[in-house]
């Protein structure tokens, strides 16, 4: 099916864990981006790279870039994230850039040039853990980050992005420039882990990924009346906190009912002591679905869901705004691919959606992207248990080193 | 219907009003116990008694007794707490010691002597606003309180409680000491706001109390698997925080079935992050009702929904003990004193039960008691919005004064 040189998954694999010896430990992964720990990760990546004779590239927002040069321009991109979260797992985001520097040690040990110019990217600060801004390397090449909305932002050590980013080497100001990158870049190919259990409950080995689902993201806020839980009679009562707990059970159904996810994880209740009930109540609500309008109308429901249980109880209903992206499907033609790719690899033609935003999410939006995923053990992830067994990893490995040989030729 | 002197209820309200003058202000009541303003609010009361020829004494506990001395002994003892939780209410408490003092007003001007000693009684902090440890002054008194059990108590700026009774001239070793007042007192009586919305939604002006109900307070815990909002598809999520809100909307029908109350006044859920279901979740329950076997039942109820809530989202439930009370009664023959003299005065024979403990929940343990309620307006109480209209403060101290005047003749 393929005609490129065939990627070494086991060295990929043993990259992984030397990765993970040196930035790593009995906690899980330390790489957490703009830390020396971070930075150890990339000299590591370095020195891989300084082996097959490539010397990195970084761009304006501290993403770096790897090129072997092929019969044509512009290049398919292959790249993920070395930074990781705190105490994270050892294959999220490393996976994705391991893989792509397997496909460009592949090429770079075979007789013939690739079809097309190759480039690895890792992009920076993809988990936003330290200041709370994810996707921050992708989005500044993609030209979504606006800088004037990050550029308050400070760790828990009160340190400035600013400052930060500064001391490494990259000017808050000038972050945009990374989107000079754009005219180089043909295509987006990411491999990453699940980070969730469908493939490991389905044995799938490796899947296709159609698109990045769409996030809704809100505080719903009730407000009843606090009154003391012993004089207050039953049939007297405004009490929020029930009132966020129904709608938070009722939100569960609108998810199970539009096929997405809803959830609930956080419901605070003031006063919170147990001799009051509760005043008022704070519910955070996650909706995602990969169709806008599904999405669309979850949030619709888990409106009325709450207007009806406030106004049910006497309280007061209100929500807030926090965040929302919409779907971002990849491109149809990579996803057949991709899908292709797993089913020679692995005889699954299973294609999903992800429901966590990856790098991917911003690359689709200025080239043709796509994804594979690799299962996670009891679908664990942002911990040190994060896991996959060795014969997925090389199936998944396999999987994208035969897609990124399939996506060369075209 | 009776035959002593008629208390004076206008004075009552204006030593009530003079009192909020010089311990409250526009936050409310501030008279939190162990404080300066705590001992202004005792130094104001012992001028009053100096007003009628009555000098104070201090017990080993703090409490304040004022004694006049009647035909026979032991003492008829009329009481409540001049104490209030901080931004309190200027009647909490204070309503019952300022009528009780209307009461040896009444006497100390009348030319026969009581026909038993009356002694006014302001128990110490009944708010445990400052140590957490209510009905403190009482149950020092009945010798419920374990003072090992409130040994390692501090303030919220890390003040241990021996030291600040010591400031207060109270030894925390010695405060069981009280207890040999007991002998001193014939029967107690208590003069309170209801402190919730019943007697003003049923237009009654005062109401006799039939006792205290029974509390069971517990703290539910669920345990599931916490995992990312995007990636953990609804039928495989373990959502420990949905188990304990349907908890919480059962918790609530429970209470309506056994016409008692039960309140979730706190639901806390870990990681408490919108992009992760709750892996833990905490569920603060109070239960109460003035019978011990429905009581009982409301506990098990509540359980047996824990459980299976936890079962069917497969999670897993524990449960910690924080604090229970027996259901306490009050004398069957006070109350229906109580309730004739409410019906004189008002026409109403209604009897309530006390869903807060008071000190006459104490003071029942060693001696026949019983209390009656005036309403608050709109039920509020530990507020600076707590109030009474005039015309209900006049009617229950008038209840209030010919209740003590026909149990001083038995």
């Amino acid at each position: 099916m393929s005609n490129g040189p065939t990627i070494d998954a086991e060295r990929v694999i043993a990259d992984l864990r030397e990765l993970h010896a040196r930035t790593g430990g009995a906690d899980g992964a330390q790489r957490v981006c703009w830390t020396a720990t971070w930075r150890e990760a990339q000299a590591m990546l370095g020195e891989l790279l300084a082996e097959i004779g490539v010397e990195p590239e970084r761009d304006a927002a501290g993403n770096v870039w790897a090129f072997i040069e092929g019969e044509r321009e512009p290049a398919l991109a292959l790249g993920s994230h070395l930074d990781s979260v705190p105490n994270g797992g050892w294959l999220d985001g490393a996976l994705g850039v391991m893989a792509a520097l397997g496909v460009l040690r592949a090429w770079a040990g075979a007789a013939e040039r690739p079809p097309r110019s190759l480039t690895l990217i890792d992009w920076a600060d993809e988990e936003g853990a330290r200041f709370g801004r994810s996707l921050f390397g992708s989005s500044a090449f993609s030209g979504t980050l606006d800088s004037a909305q990050v550029h308050d932002l400070r760790d828990a050590e009160g340190a400035s992005i600013g400052d930060v980013l500064a001391e490494n080497d990259v000017s808050l100001d000038r972050v945009l420039d990374a989107t000079a990158g754009q005219e180089r870049l043909a295509a987006y190919l990411e491999l990453h882990i699940e980070q969730g259990p469908v493939l490991e409950a389905e044995d799938i080995q490796a899947a296709a990924v159609g698109g990045c689902a769409g996030v809704e993201r809100h505080r719903f806020r009730f407000s009843g009346q606090a009154s003391h839980a012993g004089t207050t009679p039953m049939d007297r009562r405004r009490d929020a906190g029930l009132a966020a707990a129904q709608v938070a059970l009722r939100i569960e159904k609108i998810g199970r009912g539009h096929g997405g996810v809803a959830t609930t994880g956080s419901l605070a209740m003031h006063p919170g002591i147990p001799t009051a009930v509760a005043g008022e109540a704070e519910l955070l609500v996650d909706l995602r679905h990969p169709n806008a309008d599904e999405l669309a109308a979850m949030l619709a429901e888990a409106r009325t869901a709450a207007e009806e249980a406030a106004s049910e109880r006497h309280c007061e209903f209100e929500s807030d705004y926090l965040w929302s992206i919409e779907p971002i499907p990849f491109d149809a033609e990579l996803v057949a691919m991709a899908r292709d790719a797993c089913v020679e690899v692995t005889g699954s033609d299973r294609v999903l959606t992800s429901g966590a935003l990856h790098d991917a999410a911003e690359l689709a939006r200025i080239a043709p992207a796509a994804m594979i995923f690799t299962p996670s053990i009891a679908g664990i992830s942002h911990a040190k248990e994060e896991d996959t067994a060795d014969s997925d990893l090389i199936a998944g490995i396999e999987a994208f080193g035969l897609l990124a040989n399939l996506v060369l030729t075209i």
